[in-house]
């Protein structure tokens, strides 16, 4: 959005120096208009990028689907979502300006006309609105239907140009094992350059995660107690406390560890443990984050260093809740676990000997993700056993949500006579730390798409290296069919969860 | 006080199962009774004491004066400091216990007669309350009184005795260069034995002073980084923001160094720099303090490596306030500074390069005393210069007084597009960390006096080691009478102080 000359942004800080990055004039094409994720993420974060002042003078958005929308009809159901589900507030000239470069496509995804009609689209917008034929695709669609999608976006030749870029943006799951990714990839690929196809894990956008950055470098106080000396293990944790709800159909069969693990776990786990990059550019990024994914492993015995299980009917938080096997349209058998924890150790000098617990699960005690360092307890010998008996072990502890910040758990004396020492906690919230309020992940992921900017995506490499850490334990899931244990809602997991942990007199944090 | 049968005390946290000491019984004599510290601190603590359940049955409190007291006078003269200080509330059946084992002893302190019945009153106590011979005498008395006071105590015959404990409380001054505090030393020791010698430095009573030992040395966060390797520098600041009011007599010739350098700040560094010692018994903890005292020093040029000043008048506040030099009772020409600071160097492995920067003022900005353990600034090649601008070091800061705590900086991700990283402050505040009220410093340091417990009180050598450091400086700052600048109430100090950091690209901290 070009702004009218003296105006001032009344969202952007004045005393905020910093130079602003405006993508060139572009075209974002939408597929997926209508669903869920396009409704209350994307087109909400398009408009708050505009409200911002961060999209380009002729951005223009082209949606793409079956409804018989025409161009009125496809405005009214952008300014329904933006009006529902945007962050800042609903400007009246922001939207209407924004509204100018709005197009709608009605086809099927193996409609040779309708692919030639949004060729024609895209035409028609680099000469009304100028964007130069700038154009990136937003594949909000399931996975199945990428490869008939880029072959019509590659027939009717918007797929690739000399003289502009093109993007294509494509959203989990990335296959369901390693074989599925890398089949998906090739098809993605061979329509689009690796550098020009942008995979979104919403984690990577959360300030939080970003933040793990911040901390690690830029500060001297982590880094040189952040390995194998110092730390005891690592427990990343992403909890929810609803159930599958409306999606028991698509879980069947996927579970935890594919839908949450294999992603935002693992990516929060290379980030966590990582070696420090050459720069932040995505090739410096993404090689160290390949580099202990590759080194990564869950060990031996897969019984004793994995656990999952099934949520129960029962009561949470006063609501009588349907049990994981009793929910509509899943199958009553069903070997899917909505939770799953494993041990991941990784195998170089900086993390020798620390064991990394991944864990998620849904109906769990309550919504939170975290990162827990825990550290190595410091020897007690100048303290008898009853002066630090209510002490445990330090931790810096990470909340990617909500309530992002950070928090370090140490021990301190405790007023009065004697030297009794109990744990205490120092805390910093992002909320308050700072007057900016934290963009939505997916405002941070778009802009970073038209910028060209691939730091936060992880690459096709990733994924597969991830995969590859998972399909042992799939494999033997499926091949035992267990552990897979009931819990009931509103606790921590299932009991084989906490005996992971206790086989080393570990046991998990209580976030 | 002995607590009647099922009695509970209600300033107990009946949750708290920490074994509580009770000193064996025993009287304490209190010399200057009248003065500010018995009225404002030491009466109230030992009423604070018994109220808390922390004195022994049979506890005796014999004040020691010129003026003409009968036993009521004496008890209404402790009534009313303890009304009017105490930290606990009053209770009247707390007090009547407690008065129950009031005396007062009407005499000089070179009348023979007095000591005499001085001393058949303790015999009485020992026979009538059970006190068994033991005593504690509290010089709450200017040192040149001293000599004649343990004189009397040793003629009198209760300095000492084979069966019981005997112990003597002396306050700062101790001394006023290194030849008078051996000189104060012989004194009392021809007296009493070194190990019956309770020097208190009130500073050592506070929780947070206590707490560094148990920050440094409970945890395994700080101390891997408590080096010259991730420790840039430290500061250790007492700010007052009074001037020397009616003190003005007694603080001509003595001066900020002298003041609370000597004792305060240079416990202070001991306890933050010294080596972990074997075990926190007194002898253990001495050793280490005197280790790194014995290795401090103030560097090369005195003009460089210090700076005073003396505060104008002027206005702070909203107030107009006097200048030092026209306070009543100054000498026009007094060349006692109210304000110091000193650079330290320590010449051992661990703080090789690391100076220690040691202030004290008074008319300062606002009333606070910190230890900032300033840390080296992390290698920012990560980070383009704009990123990090608006960050400073990572600090560890240790707030003695007021609002008690531990706060760390630390630089994390402005949220917003784009690597900008600003400083933040992760917090701990006693006050909400415990629900125990943090006693006063006189209410432990009189209890660790009546249990014989001597860690926290500096013994002859510390002293005269302080002192060794603080020599050379007193002697170039009579000599050559300067840096001696005036400094505008509610500044931060001379332009001096600033210079003394900026030699080496460093700055105070605003606390």
């Amino acid at each position: 959005m070009s702004a009218p000359a003296g105006w001032t942004n009344p969202l952007r800080d004045t005393t905020d120096l910093r130079l602003t990055r405006i993508p060139e004039p572009n075209a974002l094409v939408l597929f997926g208009v209508t669903g869920d994720l396009a409704q209350k993420k994307l087109l909400p974060a398009i408009y708050d990028l505009a409200n911002r002042g961060l999209l380009p003078p002729g951005f223009s958005l082209v949606g793409y689907g079956r409804r018989d929308w025409d161009a009125d009809a496809f405005r009214e159901v952008v300014e329904g979502a933006v009006r529902k589900h945007a962050r800042t507030p609903f400007r009246e000239d922001v939207f209407a300006q924004l509204a100018e470069g709005f197009r709608f496509v009605r086809g099927d995804f193996d409609d040779d006309d309708a692919f030639d009609r949004l060729a024609e689209t895209l035409h028609e917008l680099d000469g009304a609105r100028g964007t130069m034929g700038n154009y990136a695709f937003y594949l909000s669609i399931p996975p199945g239907q990428f490869p008939v999608v880029t072959q019509q976006l590659k027939r009717s030749g918007v797929a690739t140009s000399d003289s502009s870029w093109r993007r294509v943006v494509i959203e989990k799951p990335f296959g369901h094992d390693l074989q599925s990714a890398r089949e998906l990839a090739t098809v993605v690929d061979s329509v689009f350059p690796p550098d020009s196809v942008f995979r979104i894990d919403h984690y990577l956008g959360k300030e939080t995660v970003q933040n793990i950055l911040a901390l690690r470098f830029a500060n001297n106080l982590w880094e040189p107690i952040w390995n194998a000396n110092y730390i005891d293990h690592v427990q990343i944790t992403m909890a929810e406390d609803i159930g599958v709800g409306g999606r028991a159909g698509y879980y069947d069969g996927i579970g935890a560890a594919r839908d949450v693990i294999q992603n935002h776990l693992l990516q929060l786990f290379a980030l966590t443990a990582m070696e420090e990059p050459v720069s932040f550019d995505a090739v410096d990024l993404r090689t160290e984050k390949e580099k202990v994914l590759s080194a990564a492993r869950i060990p031996g015995d897969l019984d004793a260093s994995t656990a999952r299980g099934q949520y129960e009917g029962g009561w949470q938080g006063g609501e009588q809740v349907t049990g994981f096997l009793d929910e509509d349209g899943m199958a009553p058998d069903s070997g899917t676990e909505t939770y799953a924890a494993i041990t991941l150790e990784v195998d170089n000098r900086r993390w020798s000997g620390v064991p990394f617990y991944l864990r998620a699960g849904k109906r769990l005690g309550r919504r939170v993700t975290e990162i827990a360092i825990v550290f190595k307890r410091a020897s007690q010998y100048l303290f008898p056993d009853t002066a630090t008996q209510s002490m445990g072990e330090n931790a810096l502890v990470i909340r990617v949500q909500p309530d992002e910040g950070t928090s370090i758990r140490f021990g301190s004396k405790v007023p009065g006579p004697g030297m009794h020492v109990r744990d205490v906690t120092m805390d910093f919230g992002y909320g308050h730390a700072f007057t900016e309020e934290s963009p939505e992940a997916y405002e941070r992921l778009i802009l970073d798409v038209l910028l060209g900017d691939p730091p936060l995506f992880p690459q096709a490499r990733e994924v597969e290296l991830s995969w590859a850490i998972l399909d042992p334990v799939e494999d033997h899931w499926a091949a035992t069919g267990g552990p897979l244990e009931q819990y009931p809602p509103g606790s921590w997991g299932p009991a084989s969860a906490d005996a992971m942990l206790r086989r080393t007199d570990r046991h998990w944090r209580r976030p």
